[in-house]
This record gives structure tokens, C-alpha cells and sequence, in this order.
């Protein structure tokens, strides 16, 4: 298998839905339209999307259901984005090398940009109810993993400590919590929303939901490692961002040698338990590998 | 019947429905959860859930199944009323004679509270899936018709022309895209998520979505009068604001007098409408009216 390859395949496909999903630029508010189109279309690696068309492709899946949902979860992802970057927030001016929603359409349309994301991953997940192959009964389901990894018991939880924290000095487990939240979350309702839609048990979807801490876990120390070791050009932001903002990373915590070694335990673990499954996905199995050697 | 009495009655319940459902305040994230309930039982009219049962009782309604859909009306309500008041939106201190939640809890916390409580509101409004007696279809459309009534096409399209054109002079075609969505359509969602849920029919349903469409433009321009007319003490909030930030209005737009009329018209439009429906409903019907004579 060459992954690569098959990576850029399955992002031709998520950038397809992503598409046929975003609204059209019309009407009054059309610049919110456009603020959406700006910050969604930014391009970025598309993990949770692919995520959950491999875990959804792994039971069996093979229908259009899973399309509203892949849409709307990197519509979440990018709203938490959006909204990171506004100056009460992280205040950053670029990202993966262009300027910030908030930068180019004005604060208040990076607000309202942020919202109107995180409505219309809803209201884009809610359109597979009207796709005559699904069970509604599946899709309120992965609906209710959606919104609970994405809020205050996930996501926007571990935000919230972020960014409570942010300036003081902080422990493993606090540091743990954020990670396990703001970055973990997720991707566990990626693969989880693309088991349930599939049909997957409740074993094999915990057993999903294991595998994607771990990964979330590995993939956030590793952005730690990046942030010391890597350069500008190839991530596209500026580097040593955290060392300047004085933040508690892994990497400060624990030191880069351990750092490294924890990322390969953690994914190693997330392979095996994919391995436990006894189903055939070598992409993902790959993916969880290349999540480790990525350089951005 | 006792008009304050049934409302009085119809608030405690609301109160009572949003308490259930509100989150523990616990975790390292319970900041957030503090910060949503200062900003949800700051009191209001509680007039989107009211509405919202009124509508599914008349349908014959008589399930809990709109208990989750009234707590995430008046989150989505409450959510766009704290990321309006943020500095880079209206910069807002007071609201309901209380300080605005970014006042008490910082800029950053009111960001996430906002946000926290529009994806709260889905996960709130999902939790109806696991209800034996409802029917996961209509819990389905009900979901689209919330989803899309608070979004672009909706509440946030009015919000991002009313803060785009804020400012400018504009028209009555202008003033009226933006009284419809920013104010009319959660309203719209209220009674038709109240009818979808008792399994009321098509053509009840776009009934239900006119009735409110004139209430929520009535509302509106009473909204306007009461900023000319009314008090600080009675209204908790400033007067003479729409004034000061130079806002095109209903009322600067046609004055005074031609606005009472406006807003006598389409009320009487609404409670005739609301006849043609052959159901009984006084309290609505006298709801509608108290909102042309309400003082606050």
C-alpha cells in the first residue's frame, strides 16, 4: 500500500464533501458564507473526517450516511480554530500560513464565523436523517457522541482548562485532562460516530473510543515535539510558541527523550487494540504509525 | 383566565425543565458551567420555550419529549445574547440589570460560555432520543428545523447583517431580513418544533411558522418602541441605546406612531391565524397580545 497516496486519495474525497456540504455564498449574510468557506477550505491534514470514513469503512459501512457526518466534524473542528485564535483567546494572526478568520473578515465575523460553524456542523449532521438508507435511531445516537466529545465533558472542556491555566504553572495531571479533552475528544467521536453509523456494538465502539485517546494522547505530545523541533516553513506556523507563552507541555513536563518514547508506546497501544478488532484496515493502521514519523 | 397566573405557572416550569437540564457544576472545567448558568437563569421572558410548549400542547402534545427541545431553545437563546454583548460585538455590561457573563468571568470565558452553551443546546435537545415514547424521525426533523432556524438562514443571518450594516444607513428591505431572521426565527423554531414533536401535519406546521413570523416581527418593533418609550428601572436595561449607536430602526425608520400600528396589525394577523387553526389555545392567544402591551 502506498499510504501516502492513499491519504491524499481519502482528502481529495473529504475536500469533495466538504464541498457539497458548505452553503452557498448568496443572500445578505453572504459573508459569513465566505468567512466559513475561508476558514474551513484552509486546508490542514482532514484527520477526523478520515478518521471516521475508516473507522465507518471498518464495520462494514458503505453507505452516504456517513458524508453529513465527516463534514460536520471538521466544520467543530475548524469553529474551535476560529475562535482559538481570536485576540481574547490565543490571538494569533496566522494559521497553516494565511491570516485568521478573525484577521481577514474583523473580530465580530470571527466570532459570529465560529458560531455559525459549530451550528452548521449540526445542521449538516442533521441532513442524514433525510437519506432514506439510515436509521434514524443510528444517526440520533452518533449525533449525542458528536455533541458530548464536542462540549463541555469534551472539547470545549479541555479548552476551557487551557486556557484557565494558561501562565501557570500546571501538573501531569491537569495537563493530562487537556490533552485527554481539547485534542482526544475528538478524534474519539470520529471513529466512535463512524462505528455507530456503521452498526458496531458498544464493545467495539469503546474499544474504538480506546484506541482514538490513545491516538489523540500521542498525536498532542507529538505537536509539543513539532513545536521544539520543527521549523516554520514545513509546519507553516511559528515554531517554539509555547517556550514564548510560557506554557506546561508535555514536552517541558516530561523533556523531549521521554516525550518521543511515550508517543511510540502510546501509538503502538492504539495499533494493537486496532489489531484486537481482528478487522482489516491496514490505512488506519498506517495512519496511527504515520501520526508519530509526521514532521507537521 | 389569569394571564400572569398561567405565565407565572408557565415560567416556573420552564425554570424547573432548564434546571434538569443544566450541568453539574463540577470537573476542572466547572468555570464554564458556572458561567453558563449565571447567563441562563439571569431571568428573562422565557417566551421561546413557552412558546414552545404552548405550540405542542395545542397540537396535543402531552410527552416529555419537548422538555430537552424547551432547555436548548433557551440556551440557543441565551448563547447569541452572550456573544452579542462581547466587546467585539455590541460591548454590552449590563444585561437584565445584571453584568454581562464576559464581565464577570473574563473575555475568553465568555467566548467558550457561548459557545459551550449552542453545542450544550444539541446535546440537550439529542437527549430526547433516549425517551421511550418518541419517535426518532420526528425528534429528526425537529433537530433540522432548530439547527436551521438558529444558523445562517436563521438567527445568525440576521445578526451578521445587523452587526455588518451596523452603522449605515439602511432600508426597510434590510430592517426587515434582519428582524425576521435575528428575531423571527427562533421564534418560528419555537412553535414548530412544538408542533413537529405532538405530530402535527405539514401544512399545520407552516402555519404554526407564519403565526410566529408576525410575532416575532411585532415583538421586535415594540423592542424598538420600549428603547424610545420605556424605562432603565422597568426594563433593566438602558434606553435610548439604538439612538446612541445611531441604529436604523422600525422606529426611526417610520416612527412612532406608524410602528404601534405595525405592531397592532400583524399581532392581529398572528391571533387570526392562530384561529384559522381550529384548535384552542387562550393562553396563546393572550400571550400574543401581552406581547404588544408588555412594558419590558
Amino acid at each position: 500500500m502506498n499510504f501516502n497516496e492513499e491519504y491524499r486519495k481519502r482528502t481529495e474525497y473529504v475536500e469533495s464533501v466538504l464541498k457539497k456540504y458548505l452553503p452557498e455564498k448568496e443572500g445578505l449574510q453572504k459573508i459569513i458564507m465566505e468567512a466559513m468557506e475561508y476558514s474551513l477550505m484552509a486546508g490542514g491534514k482532514r484527520l477526523r473526517p478520515i478518521l471516521m470514513l475508516e473507522s465507518y469503512r471498518m464495520f462494514g459501512g458503505e453507505g452516504r450516511v456517513i458524508e453529513p457526518f465527516m463534514a460536520a466534524i471538521e466544520m467543530i473542528h475548524t469553529y474551535s480554530l476560529v475562535h482559538d485564535d481570536l485576540p481574547a483567546m490565543d490571538n494569533d494572526d496566522y494559521r497553516r500560513g494565511r491570516r485568521t478568520t478573525h484577521v481577514v473578515y474583523g473580530e465580530d465575523m470571527g466570532i459570529l464565523a465560529g458560531d455559525a460553524l459549530l451550528n452548521y456542523a449540526f445542521e449538516t449532521a442533521c441532513r442524514a436523517f433525510d437519506l432514506e438508507e439510515a436509521d434514524p435511531r443510528l444517526i440520533g445516537r452518533a449525533l449525542q457522541i458528536l455533541a458530548g466529545k464536542a462540549g463541555i465533558y469534551g472539547m470545549i472542556g479541555g479548552q476551557v482548562v487551557d486556557v484557565k491555566e494558561s501562565g501557570h504553572q500546571i501538573g501531569g495531571e491537569v495537563l493530562d485532562f487537556i490533552y485527554r479533552l481539547k485534542t482526544g475528544a475528538l478524534l474519539e467521536a470520529s471513529v466512535m460516530t463512524g462505528a455507530v453509523l456503521a452498526g458496531a456494538d458498544g464493545e467495539q465502539i469503546a474499544a474504538m473510543e480506546k484506541i482514538a485517546a490513545k491516538t489523540g494522547m500521542a498525536f498532542q505530545i507529538q505537536d509539543d515535539i513539532l513545536d521544539v523541533t520543527g521549523s516554520e516553513e514545513v509546519l507553516g506556523k511559528p515554531v517554539h510558541s509555547d517556550e514564548k507563552n510560557e506554557k506546561t507541555t508535555f514536552v517541558t513536563w516530561k523533556g523531549l527523550e521521554e516525550s518521543g518514547r511515550e508517543v511510540s508506546r502510546l501509538t503502538e497501544e492504539a495499533i494493537a487494540g486496532l489489531s484486537g478488532l481482528g478487522k482489516q484496515d491496514d490505512f488506519l493502521r498506517e495512519l496511527l504509525r504515520w501520526l508519530v514519523y509526521r514532521e507537521k
